[in-house]
């Protein structure tokens, strides 16, 4: 035997391991045939008998060799080997497209994170609390619940104790957990959220659509419906901005108390910010037998990439729960929990709310007057209430027409129409403007270049 | 209409709009009544015009009050208006038993890890990068991506390209993702990891169980079953820490080309700790033909703490996952992923494994020594090839009696039964032993107090 492999960052024990494999695989050392002895082996290829030992070893551990005492080493038969697997051709990765300006929905102001207090929390608990580095509780650990219920009480209305509360790593991963606890049928609005549709028909479940129109999901449209359960952004419905009011919403209500086994998943996805006055109260804190699951993500508060999502379960769900869930490790690494709690109780939250909410709102209103000005009257402009991005409705063209134009200009636009599932819906074409992620220097020329991309649609 | 709530906390539109939510919910104000108008009632409650504005703002964006052109504000009709749900009683949160010695399979020793280094990563990215808070790739970021098939090529033998890889948070998420794309039938190993089996029943697939010999999970029982799928640990069973030889692991293979639905997979959880040899490589470099699922996780080679997991798809199966997960967010934070990526890439996570691996070697021997010593020969202990655990076999007693018998003395044992389904498996009475969270001094202290629990079954 020879070392076919000759490599100098390969350790010697592992070459010869890798050459008796293939001779192995390739037949030349037969089934049951016995091997030298490690001495002579060793002499033969002028290596230590340790290392042959050690090449030896790792054969028998794996199958390739078996040990017979005071008898050596032999070839194991062994049946339908296959042949090595070879690595598959580097398939390309799609590059990203570069945008000019990027207007999606979900884009925020990196800028605003406040990284020196985060990145200080963060290095103190890395230090100061190893133990964070084991197991903590399923649900999330305990202190940041309680932290949490202190927030959703106090910024949304939430009435929960924190033992209701369940911290996961976003939306799509706590709506998933959701799903197998609800009926067959789920209520969505139409338009909507994309990821919703979607978890509900990887869940196997049957969805059907429900018309919003500017007070929000039609609960009247609901009750025509065979649905067990409803997802719903009273709000600031998404992607439409419209806000519910208390009278749908107690309809709402009343709908899922109509059977015991209805409820409303409430997404209080960007509730923060609410501009022009205090945010709206979640429905969840109307709801007066636990029929209400609300969920809401710091995606946009803090930023998408940091991935926790909570979500407030009624006692009714709360068995049907555990035995499924019990066993499963939170989603959300620990130090990030443990930061977000810290963020939260020593008041860095509130005031980054506070600060962000400002500057939003000053962007908002800036762009806003910009696309005004730099579009006129022919396109109408909504949502500027709440939530990251403008809604503009026009007379002339077709959503497809907008978006194309925008897009050939480098700018990545929505269409309302992408967000839809029924087909008789929308009277007018419809485009959505992120601005979260618009700098204040960008808004002028985004404006500008908007009006250059849509002119012939004005 | 008087301030009926006071509070110097609460702002006075706050206060005022509560008031006035307060009488409308009790019916006081009647529907369609008029309101006051906004300076009359600010002059007879001796606050300012812009407080009520805000106040009645608040009021008719939640649909409370309607406000009517060149008339005023009027209540409105709401039918069914809920009472206010009562914040539920703080469910007590259970305590977390406190143990003497935990030797919970699953701990790790916290103060091996790599605080300074990563850390500094964390810090440095925070700062560097501020880009990593937007939304990053869903299968996982592209860099880490890169990273983690050279590192599994490079330990394990993992054959795949990044386009393959998929980072989540946990086993249970990402095998949570894949049980839609298998078939309804999966087998898994007994005993077995319980984890797996919630997941699969979780997606309301059938389990059937197959018992595990000392080579690992027996494919002639396999065979004998209509499973579409398997979950299997070659590499170190969990829990009985048996290895697959490499002709069980063809036979295995074999089985899943007998039929084009069948898949493999292969949870490969903890094999960076093998001790006496390199790790045996993984089930997926042996398949030729895309049938192997690989699932990892850095729960011990990190910390449990920090969630980072990930699967390596099957080209078979790429295409159906895009349809289902294609605009599902990646639910690790962009910080982790990216801190891992440099960890790897720049050589920490080689030199953390190998530090690792001889900590936990030195502790392993000297633990399992201390064992003998105390237990004598009435007590077989295996495992000590891979993992974090000992596994040991009594002649006397029953495993729950042993379990009981330590859990009194203060220390956290599980008996194998609890990871068994079958009933007609286990001969012998058999508890496992993990030592990730034992420290040093606490070698012999904890191997005598085994003794003295367990006197009687020595």
């Amino acid at each position: 035997m020879k070392l076919l492999r000759f490599d100098l960052k390969m350790p010697l024990y592992e070459q010869l391991y890798k050459t008796i494999v293939d001779e192995i695989r390739q037949g030349k050392l037969a089934p049951e045939s016995k091997m030298p002895s490690k001495r002579s082996l060793a002499q033969q290829l002028g290596i230590s008998v340790n290392t042959v030992d050690t090449a030896y070893q790792m054969l028998v551990a794996e199958g390739y060799l078996e040990s017979r005492p005071r008898s050596g080493f032999y070839v194991m038969e062994i049946e339908h080997l296959p042949q090595q697997a070879e690595v598959f051709g580097q398939k390309e990765e799609k590059e990203q497209p570069r945008w000019k300006f990027d207007f999606n929905t979900a884009g925020i102001d990196a800028s605003l994170f406040p990284f020196r207090t985060w990145g200080k929390i963060q290095k103190e608990l890395l230090y100061s609390k190893p133990q964070l580095l084991n197991r903590g509780q399923g649900q999330g650990d305990a202190q940041l619940r309680v932290a949490l219920a202190q927030h959703l009480q106090q910024y949304r209305g939430v009435k929960c104790s924190p033992s209701q509360i369940v911290v996961g790593a976003g939306l799509e991963y706590l709506l998933g957990l959701l799903m197998p606890l609800l009926g067959e049928v789920i209520a969505l609005e139409d338009p909507g959220y994309p990821k919703a549709k979607q978890v509900v028909s990887n869940f196997g479940k049957q969805s059907v659509f429900v018309p919003v129109d500017r007070y929000g999901l039609s609960v009247e449209n609901l009750c025509k419906t065979s649905a067990q359960a409803v997802y719903v952004t009273p709000s600031h419905q998404f992607p439409t901005g419209a806000t519910m009011p208390v009278g749908r919403r107690a309809a709402l209500l009343q709908w899922a108390y109509a059977d015991k086994n209805r409820f409303i998943v409430e997404d209080d996805y960007d509730s923060e910010f609410r501009f022009d006055l205090r945010p709206i109260p979640s429905l969840q804190g109307m709801d007066s037998r636990q029929r209400v699951v609300y969920i809401t993500t710091f995606s946009k508060s803090l930023a998408p990439s940091i991935r926790i999502a909570c979500l407030v379960l009624p006692n009714s769900l709360a068995e049907c729960w555990n035995s499924r869930y019990a066993n499963y490790a939170c989603t959300v690494s620990r130090f990030e929990q443990q930061t977000l709690c810290c963020f939260l109780q020593q008041g860095y939250f509130a005031r980054h709310l506070s600060r962000m909410r400002n500057e939003y709102r000053r962007r908002m209103l800036c762009f806003k007057n910009e696309l005004e000005r730099c579009l006129g009257n022919a396109v109408q402009i909504t949502g500027e209430h709440t939530g990251l991005h403008l809604v503009l409705e026009f007379s002339k063209g077709t959503t497809e027409q907008l978006v194309q134009a925008a897009q050939k200009k480098g700018m990545n636009v929505s269409g309302l129409d992408s967000y839809q599932t029924l087909s008789n819906l929308l009277t007018k074409p419809t485009v959505l403007l992120g601005y979260g992620c618009l700098q204040n220097n960008e808004i002028t020329p985004a404006a500008e270049l908007l009006r250059q991309a849509w002119k012939e649609f004005l």
